[in-house]
């Protein structure tokens, strides 16, 4: 974790107390069901209960359990001694039949659904502002580009309402992936539940919003992290495609947009044309950061039997790392674009800095359509998109077309006025719109 | 593509002539309903649909049209040739307003549906597989192992429930996946449906029984394909595990199963331990080559502006090698568990191995039920393993345990036994069958 | 391997008839080798010798040794066998107290050293091409991009020149990694010689051109491998880089330069802005497919013991795949570069579009350096700049900085218009030039 | 990074206070060198040089330059700002024509080299202790595996010796990485040195024990630094390596070594058999995160023109990660081997599992040597082998052939004990040791 790519309710989820808050829920709740089914002493449950509902560990004291670890050497072990220290009797009651990796992978499963929690209100307002932008620039008319060339127009609502469809694909994936790692393992050394029972798992489960895990193996089986991990790599490649689309739009000669700046900021002045969309380049770094979680997360499901421990640190680096890392890319993609400076009339420039040879391809067609062949019709407008395209701009494609004999033949000033209509291209925008959002 | 990493069925899809049908379909679909919305003169299409009917392309001519193509360039201008030399005048009505990326997109969704079709058959063969011998083999005892060490007693066939909950669950994402990449997209050069309507998206897709992608760019967005490939990687790695699993257990010290091995085959007999299980390696490297298309899809995402052609490539390599190599993969894995040699004896012999160590920790939960402190239990526990341990399982706890007096008071032989009964693990066995299998 | 994207040469490295040959050269030299030190009768080792002199195997029957394996399920037994009906009774003391490894991983090494040293080539040609076309523009002016907007000005030949810097790296680097799997081991069953002498190994590396490895474990260590691929796997990101600029200068806004496109090429006159960078694009999806190859064979080190075979799919693939699209690409890079359209003049326009704002930097040095404080200076800097860019590029920054009177007390015309010059900021050129290529 | 897995020596290099440090080194050096040529007054340049030698910037106050860094938003210039508090007016001559990223890429080689200088010294270290334990195991006979199946006889110390050899190997490597990020680029803005004289750099370069980059373009290029990472990832793939031998000789069947477990360490003595390769495991997943920095550090080498800042985040977390994780495994490594439990007696007794079946081969070799055909000799192991194969090692291969006649009439009892003398195997580790470490 880098602190400066953080944001503290994400960060809080990866820190000792918030772990050790859901080891201790994880530890009551298995006792109150081990109450409820005669495994232990109900009063005895019912005294663990009870300590929990007054807030036992409130504050949780991390150094005094670190301490106790540094002695331990065993992180479980610590906690509980730490917690019997402030029950009575009944804390041998206290993780009976239950094995580590029962609280261990239980309190991780909380963890990760705390942060997929925290990534889909993330991505909730991604979406909005999205929504509202594209909806803002619904018909600002600007260039297509394929090959990073012109191409045809859209508009850039269109472009945004793309970006909405493709993060709203990404929270449905983010709301698979978190109900994939939403499980709660209390099964004991080698998951045959020998010495705990199955109701156990099923009540701690229910009481933390998780589905029991069918079956585990002293752990939970790490097929359903690789595809938490991997949707997360997902997500911030949709990140980076969107922070590309930025960066390209605020290059020196294209001028599209630009990342917000504001009047009074600094050090710009001298240079004002050095606004460099710095946010977007982060994030394209952040993206592979993200990325870089899948494939050892992908290596990990291959654990060696029953279980060995080697997935154990790559998860203490890649669930705070991923997790936190998205979180604030995601808040940062958010206001990049709710904030971004869009320039719809440098965008008109743009379009037309070719002399209206992107309406080409509309001549060629209303050619044709107007009765010439195809050879005869691209012959027309090749002699006289040559002309254009050799003025760099200068000249105008629908002037030269009105002036040229043989096309006027087949074209009336109006038909070719109406070829090089930009709203012709937005006649489908509302379909699009709706389809995205519902609603045009 | 490596031919004996290969399968035919899966391998067909991949080939030109697999391809040039889907283009065929997807033209003569959009033509069909460019007719019916009167796009084009609707008898112009009835005589398409009718040559599609009549089976026009077959056979498809690959080397002819791959000779066009040397000459054009362009792929989808070659196939269009070739097609309009096999039709009448009618021709001039195909691929009215459609750009080449309308054809291909959609072509590979179709592909690679395809594709999963046949990876979720595959899963289900793996499954029923499973299944059954996971019934075979509910309660046959052997040893679970954490960190491979001998921790306490499991079913093999609980070891292969596991093994069928974790592919189940990627059927699922498969099935998942497999509806993110099945998009229609005809939306012409930028997406914005400028000379083609709609509706004929939508008629293609509802033909070829795709979704309309909702908005596409000329290309369909590709972190639709990031999330298939990533979820193959994930499938991969849980081969890999089973694979591992099934190493691990014929290995020469423990040989609990081996890859199947016919009597007669050749070339083991002088060295009969050297059965080698090659088939389970191999799973090993092709789950790293599955896997090493994820990285590569989701660089792919961030396409510049409406696309650009760089993920061509990378999908000509991956969209064949990671789906034949999956295929080949789940085939070779459900042959191998299929007939799968399995040795409970050596099963049991290495459950006994420890001098019935495996039970220390029930033994130490009897004397503790019995009342003894948590402290003297393990003392009187330990004194006894020691002896069994430094004897290298010649000796056996339980035969120990009785001789001890301070043991014998606490428990009786009856009582002492019941801790080493296999069976006590296994009561929970039925439960977790249900789970996985609605049955038990 | 996709034939689109592959060159004969190195394709035949990776054909089946290669394969064989450097079989039977291991086979011949180890024969060789056993025949000098007595471990097999020197005459037979003759003629073994002599039947390869004579070129016993040419033409190699693919399709043969084929059969044969299709029989035997083994791939050198299969050549073996073939190798054996073409010689007399001295077939018995070909492969004497060798283990398939031997030939395997020895002509694999010769096959990556093959393949190696085709790069080595195809470096050289593009170092070649880059330089030629260095010097070529060691003095055209063009704006240097941080972030994608302008900063100061380079010149288009010192971007060449960083270029063929980092490829005389990566030359270098290919050389180290040659060198690290050019390596033979012809040392039994698990590597201890017992029934092979060590100084056939030292005889058939030789022979070979290679190192004696100097231990194996039936196997060659597989780090050597993962660091050859690590390798290509660098060179392919420093593709993408070339790539990726040319991709940049081609766009429509920038057209600094442009891949090469023939006067009469077809489709592209009614267009004639259209000509993408279709092959810089693609040399961008091939460099993610090399890299993909570097995770697997980092994957491939760990092998179980003395070896198991999982490495053997992963290198089936990606040994050739990873060697013939870094081939190509590098092909195709080459040429890109060899007939780039390079065009001054539109660099000098792109450089004039901020009105002078990218000497911004100097002016305010200048004006320090006149003994201003750097606070008034940058005032005085900030004011005129801001005209400038507000204009969108229609002032001139040194007209205004001139008609400014506090800048005209501080700075002559003359000091002003040396601020502008760009001849300033190239004069260590030759320097760098020096560096790169020992010569200015 | 995870404090768990950090030591401390390479995690200070990464601290502020260090790069604070360097970052005065090299801005010192630059004006010691700006003074030499003029480029500032040289008594200025001696008030600098002065300063840094009277230790002007201990301690680094890093809480007041990060409270400086929250105003003004820059690193560089919130650390030029607090140094010239403590200095007079020859602070406006520190940092002339300069960028900040001459600053911070040049710290950042020093960092990198730095960090190269612990892990050569960490790979001394375990070169060392393998060299060690290597002779004391030099002729302890062990089985050699492939495939995870017994194979031939080698010894334990061969499997250290080859250990060594992939080590030194990755010493070189590292060495070779080292000098490739040990760059120094003082070039200003785009590289040109417009600004800034050649001679500054030459002069920090050697200073700093680096070398000038021979051309930058303000940002030192990223293939250097993804060879760095990418050569990490390739050490971090033998760690995982020999990790993975440890784990498997430890697991409960195999008990060949052990991690070390001193007599007393709590926990374990009622399961005294339950002694888990924790240590070995958790290197298999620090070696995954280790690698997982070489993607996004082969990534990172694309940037935009002469520079973005895509890589600057991905530097911050992979920089330290890589070091400080390579770092602690590589000395967790060599702990786990210098102590490592080693049981000859087990390895003895798994040799003799098989009832000599090791030694088919040879027994076969030595019949065909005695005239038998092949065929013959082939039927005549194979019917002794069965027998021994089918009773569980309980028979002996030996003594079958023996007590075979057809076998006795072609050898003697002598002849056949020669074929299972162990040191026939070993005859050439002298030769290995005296490649691997030049003597024996």
């Amino acid at each position: 974790m880098v602190p400066r790519y953080s944001r503290p309710a994400m960060t809080a989820i990866w820190q000792s107390e918030n772990r050790f808050r859901i080891w201790w829920d994880i530890e009551v709740f298995a006792a109150e069901a081990m109450g409820e089914i005669g495994m232990i002493p109900a009063e005895d449950a019912a005294r663990i209960v009870e300590a929990h509902r007054r807030g036992l560990i409130n504050p949780v004291d991390v150094p005094a359990i670190d301490a106790i670890e540094a002695v331990t050497k065993h992180d479980v072990i610590a906690f509980l001694t730490w917690i019997g220290e402030r029950l009575g009797p009944e804390k041998r009651y206290l993780h009976q039949g239950m094995t580590s990796s029962d609280v261990l992978d239980t309190a991780l499963a909380v963890q990760l659904t705390q942060a997929a929690d925290i990534l889909l209100a993330d991505l909730d307002e991604l979406l909005k502002v999205l929504e509202r932008r594209a909806f803002e620039h619904k018909l600002t008319p600007t260039i297509g580009r394929s090959h990073g060339i012109h191409a045809e127009p859209v508009t850039f609502g269109l472009k945004l309402a793309q970006a909405h469809a493709e993060f709203a694909r990404n929270k449905a994936r983010l709301e698979a992936a978190r109900a994939d790692i939403a499980t709660c393992a209390i099964s004991g050394a080698v998951g045959t539940f020998a010495n705990i029972d199955p109701r156990v798992e099923e009540h701690v489960a229910a009481r933390l919003g998780l589905t029991p895990e069918p079956t585990s193996t002293q752990v939970i089986p790490r097929d359903r992290h690789a595809m938490f991990f991997a949707t997360l790599g997902v997500i911030a490649s949709s990140i980076e495609r969107l922070a590309t689309e930025v960066r390209h739009l605020q290059r020196t000669e294209v001028l599209e947009a630009e990342e917000y700046f504001s009047p009074g900021q600094k050090g710009s002045s001298a240079m004002p044309h050095k606004r460099n969309p710095v946010l977007t380049e982060n994030l394209t770094g952040l993206a592979r950061l993200v990325r870089s979680a899948v494939v050892p997360a992908l290596e990990n499901v291959a654990l060696w039997h029953e279980r060995d421990i080697s997935h154990s640190s790559v998860e203490r680096f890649i669930g705070p790392d991923a997790t936190i890392t998205l979180d604030f890319a995601l808040a940062r993609l958010t206001g990049v674009i709710d904030k971004l400076l869009v320039y719809p009339e440098r965008m008109q420039k743009n379009l037309d800095r070719m002399g209206g040879l992107v309406h080409s391809q509309r001549v060629l067609l209303a050619l044709t359509q107007a009765g010439l062949s195809r050879e005869d019709s691209y012959a027309l407008v090749q002699r006289n998109a040559m002309k254009v395209w050799e003025s760099d701009g200068r000249l105008s494609l629908l002037d030269l077309l009105k002036a040229d004999t043989d096309v006027a033949a087949a074209l009336s000033p109006e038909q070719l006025e109406a070829s090089f209509d930009l709203h012709y291209h937005f006649k489908h925008i509302d379909t699009i719109f709706r389809r995205v959002f519902g609603r045009a």
